[in-house]
């Protein structure tokens, strides 16, 4: 753009802008090596060359009517208070429009329709497996699989829509479908990277491809629509821990604002879908505040029950503490509402309130057969007199069993939160910890956290980062009452939603280090995933689960995941611009440090393992 | 008291209130069992016998003048300011009396003679073999050890001074003496339990023993003055890892206001024998900043030469960040030293300049060396011109190398500080930690930290802490570049020194967990070390250390330092008061926990034995 301005506007002669501007880019990208440059100056002499007058031929914006900033069956909320702030006429808007106790309503991010993809992947359903990577993977929760009845589907099929037979037996007569939400894409192309399934009589087609958005707009628009009103898989008939059976769990979390190929939210988008019906979270500042709950629209999202996340961000620096609180809140009314239901119970009836207090809740379909309980206990409330009634009403929820986890990012967990975090540890809660970890502060534009591994180029670790990084899970698993789980979804799918379900079924403190792949390592975001591969195959991040549950029977708590490593750290390292520019700017610093990086690598390897095999 | 009131001023009956007396026993104590009631019962029962009138017999305090509260020797800072505040008079001292720069004098706590001992040790020179554990474990410094040469000493040598032949033959010729300060000795006796020498001729004579401090406090008191002006022994020729060498080194922590038996500041007046002459701490919130710079007087002292500790108090919350910046600013001016040293080299003596720079300072000889040399700097330095020769002559001490340590207690270095402590131990820089572990929030009440072991009874743990102790010696090993070490100076007092030693030569971050017995404990405090002895070994505290130097010559880093556990734990546990009580209180929960303690003790050992044993 630079460059067209001094080109349209000769307030110095061209040639001499293009030599200073030439000059800068030396200047500013020196460190990061002659093909940085290189692309930067072809960027500039691209530029001059294609300036070129658009004819308007007479034409005029006039008479066009602005689009509508959101749909007209969005909520009257959404219309009167979210699109005046998204066309930047939030100042507008009066004090008394504001929600009046404090709290924001969620489920409101998928009325902005950013339409920001070139291409939208498109899927194949011949080539298809049905293995659901896809839509594991993707970021921003818009390419979706459901199976569904056909004849319980509302009979306006519109003519584009795709559907196949599941490949899944137990699913005989039903209809498998994989859609995109085309104007929610940010088209970062992870879900083609990720699938499998390659076409046996077409060269290089996949399940799913990317094509251009603009002539499938219209469409997919449609076919989303249809898509969205039929009807959802039953979640107590799903088998969680088979990522083609998971991922029929509705998203609730949906068309967040980061970054296009993101690292992170696949995990958050994970969560809502295993716990997002009873999910509370408390998040730490960071980039998944920012994505999370970004005014004035809202990722987190509800299910057709009405049911979805309850998400909070606290200050930077007590965020575990913060879901401590949630976590102690709970349990005392849980403790309450046990109290009520006994001292009601011959008023109610003792079967149920036995079965109220006794159920185990763990699993889907428990959690669903407590839903009912507490419904009919609430039907039975309504005609009980008294004030020991009207408080139980008020807290029955809480009967239903409500999934805690303390959300983050390095930054916090290994830093400016930790103190917080490991008293959380300490005090022993069932409470769920997921750290988002970049290695890096993403979100505050690149620092170094005590998560940088060595040898990375960060702010405040210019000449490479001395040290190595902190083992945030072996610190917890000091402790020993700290489930702790290191995954890379990336590279083990089906390791990372085992993690997350065992996390969640542990009665104490769990921890999850998910490594996320980030703008802030200097790479192709749409080849993360086999970044995070490279990272786990090299030894760079290791694959582990410690339950403290395997103790109480004599098993070693901890399980090293991954294999050992197959190839050198330094081909990982190569592959991200944090290291890799440390070798054009220091190569001698670059080569010792990576030297260290390596035996950093092989020491902890060798540490985890021969903790792994410590007896009894 | 109490008693005593109601039998002198009868507003009730005396047999009713010694009724509501003993109920009022019985409710506060007895949780605490038979023993302790039986214990107060009994103070009842004597008062009531004991109270009787003292005839005076004509004789009134007047004409008797009230002694000066500090000696007339003192300096005009200690007289007009301190004395002041020491009488209760501090409100009427003028704003311009105090300190202009905001600094306090240290060496002040020896001028505030408390004389609150009933009884001193007396020292039997024919029975002592000059060990010198008397003196290491003395909490306040109130006995004290020297060698020195006759021909040097000043010719009044008081009557009643006792001094021996050295037993260590590179002596010979000199003279041992074993020195009490009579009027700063608080009787706790400790010197006298850790004596090992007995006579041979006489039962029970140790090589001190316990004696009324009355009838010898005129005469200790001159002694107390001639032994302090004998001459000290040469420090550079003290081989510091042997106690009865380094007990030699003049202690610069000195008439703390510590309990009487305290188990910390053995291992802070070590400190200051061992490094004060260079000395800078960062002083957590806790009970060491209240008897390290308790208004008005102050326990750290100075050598002869006036060197000794720089001591300050920060905030609870962030003394290890407090601590990192003063080595810091320590750095920087070490590099700027270098600076201008290089710069003036001509004008200097390139000698001189390339000795400076070039000074391992290994040791106290080499210590000392250094200040030979900076010395010389100051000379030459005042003869050189210009702007350059001024900033050297300003910071030029810092050539000698500085000591930085920082200290706090478990509720700081486990809780409330833990998070920055963790993040001084990622920085890598050359600072010492010593924590003064009591396991429990001493000065503020006794309230569970994160230090407090399982089973233990505390405020918010009144059912005994259910959770198992904090690693955090295994927490900063998980680093790789902290030295750590776990030490109890009750169990083994030269493990203790040698880790104190090594601790301070390692040049990257050191953490020091010293076991200390503590009044919060419930024991007896003049049995402290014993108690000391028996948790480790009782296996309940660990002795170890993590050297990070060994690793680069492909050895073990970690090496455990205490036997295997030769008596449950049980046994220590019923030694002190902590765990005692839950036995009474609550004895189902007090058996589960204590088993749990069991298994937490045989967890850790095992742990240990097999980090330590991991190869390469």
């Amino acid at each position: 753009m630079q460059v067209c301005f001094f080109k349209l506007c000769p307030v110095i002669p061209l040639e001499q802008a293009l030599t200073a501007i030439k000059d800068a880019i030396k200047k500013t990208y020196g460190k990061k090596g002659e093909e940085m440059i290189r692309m930067n100056m072809a960027a500039v002499d691209a530029a001059t060359s294609r300036v070129f007058e658009v004819p308007l031929a007479g034409k005029t914006a006039d008479g066009q009517p602005m689009p509508p900033p959101v749909s007209e069956k969005a909520p009257a909320f959404v219309r009167d208070f979210i699109a005046p702030i998204l066309v930047g006429c939030g100042d507008d808007l009066p004090v008394s429009a504001m929600p009046k106790d404090g709290t924001f309503p969620t489920d409101t991010a998928r009325w902005e329709k950013r339409n920001i993809a070139l291409e939208i992947p498109v899927w194949e359903p011949q080539v298809c497996i049905q293995c659901c990577k896809c839509t594991m993977v993707c970021p921003h929760a818009s390419i979706r699989a459901k199976v569904f009845d056909p004849a319980k589907a509302n009979g306006n099929q519109p003519a584009s829509f795709k559907s196949a037979d599941p490949k899944n037996k137990e699913w005989a007569g039903l209809k498998f479908v994989l859609q995109v939400a085309a104007e929610d894409c940010t088209g970062c192309g992870l879900c083609t990277q990720v699938c499998p399934a390659k076409s046996k009589s077409e060269a290089k087609l996949k399940a799913i491809n990317m094509r251009p958005q603009l002539p499938l707009l219209e469409a997919e628009r449609t076919n989303w629509d249809y898509f969205l009103s039929l009807p959802e898989f039953d979640r107590a008939r799903l088998k969680i821990t088979t990522i083609r059976e998971q991922q029929l769990q509705r998203p609730l979390f949906e068309f967040s604002g980061s970054c296009a190929g993101c690292g992170e939210t696949p995990y958050v988008k994970l969560l809502s879908q295993l716990f997002g019906d009873r999910l509370l979270i408390a998040n730490a500042t960071g980039c998944s505040s920012i994505y999370g709950g970004n005014l004035p629209t809202t990722p987190y999202a509800k299910d057709l029950a009405g049911r979805g996340p309850t998400w909070n961000n606290s200050l930077f620096e007590d965020n575990a503490e913060f879901g401590l609180g949630i976590r102690l809140a709970l349990d005392q009314q849980i403790v309450q509402a046990g109290e009520l239901l006994r001292r009601l119970s011959s008023s109610l009836s003792d079967q149920l309130v036995t079965a109220l207090l006794g159920a185990e809740q763990k699993d889907e379909a428990g959690i669903a057969a407590q839903r009912e309980r507490v419904a009919e206990l609430k039907r039975k409330l309504a005609g009980v007199e008294g004030a020991d009634a009207k408080s139980l009403l008020a807290i029955a929820d809480v009967l239903v069993r409500k999934s805690v986890w303390i959300l983050g990012g390095d930054g916090w967990a290994y830093d400016i939160g930790y103190g917080g975090l490991d008293h959380v540890f300490s005090v022993g809660r069932d409470v769920n910890i997921l750290v988002l970890d970049t290695e890096v502060y993403s979100n505050t534009g690149g620092q170094m956290s005590k998560s940088t591994p060595r040898g990375a180029v960060a702010k405040f670790a210019a000449a490479g980062k001395p040290a190595r990084k902190k083992d945030l899970g072996l610190m917890a698993m000091n402790y020993g009452n700290v489930y702790v789980a290191s995954v890379a979804m990336g590279a083990k799918d089906d390791h990372a939603l085992r993690s997350f379900v065992e996390a969640e079924a542990y009665r104490g403190p769990s921890l999850i280090l998910a490594y996320s792949h980030c703008i802030a390592h200097g790479i192709d975001m749409g080849h993360g995933l086999q970044n995070q591969k490279m990272a786990v195959d090299s030894g760079h991040w290791l694959l582990y689960r410690y339950d403290p549950t395997k103790a109480g029977s004599g098993e070693n708590p901890l399980k090293v995941d991954s294999a050992p490593p197959k190839t050198p750290l330094e081909e990982f390292m190569m592959m991200e611009n944090r290291f890799k520019v440390l070798t054009r700017a220091k190569p001698e610093v670059a080569k010792r440090l990576f030297q260290d990086a390596q035996m950093d690598a092989q020491y902890r390897r060798k540490l985890y393992e021969h903790l792994s095999k410590q007896e009894g």
